[in-house]
């Protein structure tokens, strides 16, 4: 029976990226739906569930895709809420790349620190991506310094994280200037900079201030990055001794647990892939 | 050579019921289209019968789709207008799935009637799926009392049939209430509710005063279903001495009549599967 | 790996006829999007460069279609820009069959004729596939008067032509009566009608008077064609001494070239295949 996946893609033109993974993980047929909202989401469910026996359905699952993770979320709840007891698919949510990026990012910083015994910050950790680093590295044991311009969403986001996961310590921030940043900064051996594309942290030059910082990470893919010191590209690269990863460089990780994260869907019909599956998977695949 | 069906679908988001039949009835590449209306389906056609020789046409199909049946029927002559004598391609029209649920419902009721000695009466005659009900009964000989609200209706869908097919007796019946709806079905040894989404004819603990009935069929997915007493998941369940039969009780037979139909396509260039030749179909599946 | 095309079609619903031909030309995976503009052909990209390895991106390729022929070559651009450095896959624009077309005409005439030895006349050469003809006719070396009902666009085409090829001689003409196409035509081995649809240049009976034309090809393939003499299945057809072709005549030769160049896209990671690299692919197919 061929292995079906169908994508749920928030935007109207159904992401390029993710069928070509899709096809890659070993997908045979590939379903791309454009446009997706939680108005027309439930007759596709139906669709998906009620077509092959309840034995058959672990080769079809769905995907949930698009560059608003909110609106991600959102179907994820309306897929879920559109199941009828074991009649089910697999599915896995992971808008705008944002579940495997975040895994990518803490497995990448894994290999040179034990997280639990760490202590991060998470800049930009109240959009998608900072959330869920923020997230896996709590579950992890980490100490997590959470910084957003605005301290009283920094706390909104740990409190939503504490719900989320009962390990690790989570302590809000706020901080706008380059100063505030740098402050936030100190005493933490593993730096993320998570925040949305064009935001400027750590200017140029300022990188040799983060003086105990063994990791850092710019989750930008697209410059200006949010720490200037560090290039798209750069993997594992060693700045004034701090070991510097940029998008690009956690990029080939990223696309391995995308892959196997694709192709773990069709080993059950009741698999949801969301944060933390998705970085349990990722350290499979490390310690593999 | 790949075998191809191409999906009109006059729905936004092309049905995924649809696709993974089609997947699962042996097609090599589908081709979805969404929001197809006769504007733009000239063109589409012209693209699969220019493409391949005479010779390899029948490895092309076209499957006709969608929430809305009046369209599709539209939609299918526009089809068969689009092509020039021998460049042509096979086409099934299954809008709303009427005709393999209407042959599903007829397939089932004749597994403990002889049809051509039935008295049948359908409830909600006038829709889509209530009129190939009808239309089918009678193409095998059966007397069909077909119900609407609106006896006018009614008589305009049994003129209808009347130039479908030339075998069996149909006999159109205006009804609104519970009584006059009961009274319909007096003497009728098959019932089959086909009305639309949330009507309900028959209420709980009406069907015991079906006495003639032999089988009832409610073919309503959706509760509240048409006849009461019925359970959606109910499949040659005897309540009270009538073999009853829901929506998803016919289903199993459904999905073998659509996955079949879908894979005649392919054995010529020239098939135009509508409600007599599915209902063929599935009397061969039956019979096999 | 799985050979995977991506069509970026300009129109709302992607071209029927381009999914058939790369399906047959071995392509594994389609993904098909409708309603393509340069806003959103980026991110798509994006999505096909940067999800394969250097080595393994010669298995995606792009492939430009929809019937807006101008549009098509904004897309091409978009998409070249779009690449980085070596992080790029082959492409092929080929809008509303423009360059198959243009190829596969002189293909036909050069069955014929030497044609770097031949004076020949486009009517319609403003329009995108006349445009196309001319410039290959000029590119094998011959004479091209290139015929517009302006004068002035057939002198601009000409002179865009210039800067494409340095081979051949160009010569614009304005023509808007019968007896003015005519005498464009006097002395021409080789007329070549590319009118929009719908245009018709010589009407039935006026065929005999291009007593010098030794090959008459009429690329519209819906009647009204451009020249009424020739019928649109007509293959080499004698007509009073001038070997005459239809659109559906050349459409044999036009489906073996789609074919090929969309296959040929996937044996490097770099092609762009656009007017001069389908004709030359063609010649091939051709000699071969």
């Amino acid at each position: 029976m061929k292995k079906i996946l169908i994508q749920f893609d928030t935007d109207a033109m159904p992401s390029c990226f993710d069928r070509v993974v899709a096809v890659d993980a070993g997908v045979d047929d590939l379903f791309s739906y454009g446009g997706i909202s939680t108005e027309n989401v439930v007759g596709l469910v139906h669709g998906a569930i009620f077509t092959r026996g309840p034995g058959s359905l672990k080769n079809t699952a769905i995907f949930i895709g698009g560059s608003r993770v909110a609106d991600g979320e959102a179907i994820l709840r309306k897929v879920q809420a559109s199941y009828y007891g074991p009649m089910r698919v697999s599915v896995m949510m992971d808008s705008n790349g944002c579940n495997t990026t975040a895994a990518a990012a803490v497995v990448a910083a894994a290999q040179h620190l034990d997280i639990s015994a760490t202590r991060a910050v998470v800049l930009g950790g109240t959009g998608p991506v900072g959330h869920r680093v923020a997230q896996i590295l709590a579950s992890q044991g980490a100490n997590v310094r959470l910084v957003s311009r605005s301290a009283e969403r920094a706390a909104e986001t740990c409190d939503l994280i504490r719900t989320q996961t009962e390990s690790g310590t989570l302590e809000p921030a706020g901080a706008a200037t380059v100063d505030e940043l740098l402050n936030c900064c100190h005493g933490r051996e593993l730096v993320v900079a998570a925040g949305a594309a064009g935001v400027c942290f750590l200017p140029t030059g300022v990188l040799s201030q983060l003086g105990d910082a063994a990791v850092a990470i710019d989750l930008n893919a697209v410059p200006p990055v949010g720490i200037a010191d560090i290039g798209v590209t750069d993997k594992a690269k060693v700045i004034g001794g701090t070991t510097c990863y940029g998008a690009i460089g956690v990029g080939g990780i990223k696309m391995k647990i995308h892959r196997a994260a694709v192709a773990s869907l069709f080993e059950a019909n009741d698999r949801v892939l969301d944060t933390p599956e998705i970085f349990s998977l990722a350290q499979n695949i490390q310690n593999a």
